[in-house]
């Protein structure tokens, strides 16, 4: 085994000297930057908050709700804490570490006050997931099952963060949902009320996306942005459509661009692909598909006569 | 830190007076649903017990295989009848806890049966897959890596509790297997032997789907509803497709309505949008895409030859 | 308890016996194959080794790097040779059990001295997301937390165990990155420096396409075959396309086939399915899509004029 550790001492040597050329993947600082792993474990914290009788900890045996709830809530903004004053060096990298604990406790206060308002929101969404989906028997199914309302919670609070100006930590709170339910809705977005997604997977919603309230979408949805390739010249701009309230989206249908407005009760069909607004009311579905049946070596063209019916199509 | 723990105090006062609200997200009782991470637990435990070369403990040294299936059994058994006891709740809610644990143990037991049955089912699952991938190179790849068998698996075994009428435990089954594979089959669709899904990420298959042997789906099928934005109403209405025996469904193609069938030995090429029925022994695709090239300044119009060809494709 | 206690014995005499009919799931010797569990390990210890700085344990309080790096090389290098040595008997059922582990030892060393180069092609990886996505705030965002980033990592160090002749443990790896991601790229692929996929979910690049330098792929595209049904046949041959330099691909796009070459500089718009060969410098786009609109009772076809600018799709 002399030679194997020989090798070994060898590959650790190489490896040391390549974490010296100082580029993005030979960061090795750990304490630089937040830490993904606590993040998550930040996301199942607020998780147990939000919904008190369904992300519990089956370790804890809950008799006094009171002194549980404080347990928690001091170890999530314990920890929310530590990763925000982490973060902050990325938002102004002249910030003394006194300024960063002292702004990192402001920002996690004012995010824990927004609970209540947040769990307001998240109980329509329950009500617009009920309201819209036939499959489900009953509201707990949705809080303990549906991809959509997990993503959208993530969301709703990743937001919170997002506009306390708090650097990296919302987007990987968003990123842990998308790699759970493949639902991409970046922490920018902003989204009313009574929101409802149903099935989820391939749905991606941009940073600067605009939702009204009573909107459904469902999955592989884009609400995202037609640029020029700008790339980093184009950040902090408005890339990505405003939906406006009580509009509909089917699955596979794209809406892009920064100045797209989908006026409200207007409906969108499976696959449109729109680059221009919408006014209200109006129902946009592409024209028949005409498909080619081959049965015993004769060919066929039909009009898919349903196709310009599927502003109707649900699952 | 005497203003953090005053603020802290704040906040868990005002969080525990907006759980007083009675919706549903205020649901604080832990004991009166399932548990979702109890379930998942069950999943991983059945995954041992239907494969028990592939999903085993590496904590437990296995020299006696009967002696530590009774332990797996056991302990399944143990936590599916409990989680089981609590959904009976959601299905009548005037039992008594003595009937929900009587009920439980005969789903229990009547669900184990099952299991040499099913695993014969996911034996021709996966021979289907080796058959159909190419990439495939050895059928112990497909059980350990596959996501489409993983899935099958895991929709197979819930079917069973769902044909039992467990409330709640086949969703939160499916959606666990959702989550990690991208692909959403309802519980209660009926799904025949010698199935074989390819990538899969994106499959959406609805509750009230009958799907024949042999059938394959690829990565982005959805098998779904066509409504009339009933929501609740619809329930129990048989919202999805038949797909009859020997049917090839290739990606991104959308079959829908409760009234369309797919006769036997049928191919729907990718992207295929069908809201009506398609006889036996007929192969449908969409018509060549007209592309437009621009090079040097000059566009053209090309008609995408190969595109009516679409029912070849495969990965 | 007796009745249930006697029905627990039959369940696992039934399913012993079922054990018994040497089918593929019936598979119950534990060391005859790899183990997912451990390769999963394995790429989380290869992450932390990838990216000192993101990805490491904490609960090791990490003051001395030579040190800890020794400790994650040791410890991954052990396992990586064990579970290496037990897949080489998929490549050769006659090796020795000597013979197996002087290969695995000597694969394990030449796969660890390809690190320091893999890491040199993913600092062009994290640049190429950057200059991509004008959401990135950070290079640091990217490294923890972007999913294209995290698959193609998982796909460099596969890949290399796939150019070593390694069975099965490349294709488990890449599939608990596309579990994580809905990315799902085989170990196979040849993908060239400054590789950048946004978004990601959805995207099936096949295991014989070879991709080159500065090629971005967008959700939902696919790199695939077109085949005739071949099935197992099929294996070896070149099924996937080629795609050149500088190319870049918008969402939903499909390129299928062998011998399908997207010249470089080449951009192919959202939702085209190409299975013929595009020129150089070529800008390919789906027609314009012949819209319905309705709206009190009128109806009228517009055409979306904003669709052949598709090449101008980005997120």
């Amino acid at each position: 085994m002399d030679y194997i550790e020989k090798e070994i001492g060898n590959i650790v040597s190489e490896i040391l000297e390549d974490y010296k050329k100082e580029r993005n993947v030979d960061t090795i600082d750990i304490f630089r930057q937040p830490d993904k792993k606590e993040i998550i474990d930040i996301v199942k914290g607020l998780m147990r908050i939000v919904y008190p009788g369904y992300y519990y900890d089956r370790n804890t045996k809950i008799y006094n709700y009171d002194y549980n709830l404080s347990v928690v809530v001091e170890d999530v903004m314990y920890h929310l804490n530590k990763q925000v004053a982490l973060a902050l060096q990325y938002k102004d990298p002249t910030l003394t570490e006194a300024e960063r604990k002292e702004q990192s406790q402001q920002i996690a206060i004012a995010f824990f006050k927004k609970i209540p308002a947040v769990r307001a929101v998240l109980e329509t969404d329950v009500l617009a997931t009920f309201d819209g989906d036939p499959a489900a028997k009953f509201k707990e199914e949705i809080i303990m099952s549906y991809p959509g309302l997990f993503t959208i919670t993530v969301n709703r609070l990743a937001h919170e963060l997002f506009l306390l100006e708090v650097p990296l930590i919302p987007r990987i709170m968003t990123e842990y949902a998308h790699n759970l339910t493949g639902i991409d809705i970046h922490p920018g977005a902003t989204i009313g009320n009574y929101f409802f997604i149903d099935h989820g997977t391939g749905i991606v919603v941009g940073e600067t996306a605009i939702i009204g309230e009573h909107v459904k979408i469902y999955q592989g949805v884009t609400i995202g942005a037609l640029s020029t390739k700008g790339g980093q010249k184009l950040r902090n701009v408005k890339r990505h459509p405003t939906i406006e309230d009580y509009v509909t989206i089917y699955a596979g249908a794209s809406i892009l661009g920064g100045e797209t407005v989908i006026g409200k009760n207007s409906v969108i069909g499976s696959n449109v692909f729109i680059t221009a607004s919408v006014p209200e009311n109006t129902k946009v579905s592409i024209r028949n598909q005409e498909l080619i049946y081959k049965q015993d070596g004769t060919t066929q063209v039909v009009d898919n006569g349903g196709l310009n019916n599927t502003w109707y199509y649900t699952i």
